[in-house]
């Protein structure tokens, strides 16, 4: 199995997870700052599918970490394949979040105008985050797409 | 290059293609058939991104057809590498459409009860729109995956 950047118990693949962790982290963060988040279910969703991301990253992470320290090889078929379904999953499920949240928000600063009309309306934080998640879905789909090639070059 | 089920220029290919097309365009057509869906963003992308989806599929659904007609086996990594970035790009903003309506049509439905209070507003319709949209994204996601597999295994 090939080595390439990214890919599982090197330093690129520790900053990659590093930064999805990271990154899902502060999107959880500044939603659950914002007033009243919890009354819509887009907004919910995307605190829990951030969350079920930063678990991911972190426990990968932490794996990498240790393959670092003992200088194992992470490479075999079976490990692998449980990494590409994980990232997979992960990764829909926070572009899913993203997307969601991302269209309600417009719907409140564009298509109603509530944003302008309501100023204690916390649409700032609500953009912040989802930016935020947009980012963390980037670095994911970046580790999914290096796992899927590790996999398929087998 | 492998031949696997659902690789350009096979029966199975083109079932998928076909498939592809036919749901991103019953999506769009029940879409613009509700009331006032052009008010929202979200339905307003929906119907972009399945209207691309459905020329993309089209094309190559054509394409497959004139490949199984004259025998001609479309397996070369310059064409697989071109139908990987169409399949990835048209499937990842038919999953955003997807999901940007679901999250509307959610907050019109569960957070703000307007379905129930207004029933002229065409819930229904948006509801088998995005499950159209769903649908047509799952067999993209396919294709994508199948080419995917094909360019990494080279």
């Amino acid at each position: 199995m090939k080595v390439v950047v990214g890919s599982p118990g090197t330093w690129t693949g520790l900053v990659l997870r590093i930064g999805q962790c990271a990154f899902a982290g502060a999107s959880i963060g500044i939603m659950v700052s914002a007033l009243g988040f919890s009354n819509y279910t887009a907004f919910c969703y995307l605190v829990a599918s951030m969350g079920l991301q930063a678990l991911w990253s972190l426990g990968l992470a932490c794996l990498d970490i240790y393959a670092l320290k003992i200088k194992r090889d992470l490479h075999n078929p079976v490990l692998v394949s449980l990494f590409v379904v994980g990232d997979w999953v992960t990764a829909t499920l926070s572009l899913a979040a993203a997307c969601s949240s991302a269209a309600v928000t417009v719907l409140f600063a564009r298509d109603t105008g509530f944003c302008r009309s309501i100023p204690q309306f916390s649409c700032g934080k609500f953009e912040v985050s989802i930016a935020l998640a947009f980012i963390a879905w980037l670095l994911i789909a970046i580790s999914s797409l290096v796992m899927f090639w590790l996999l398929a070059s087998v």
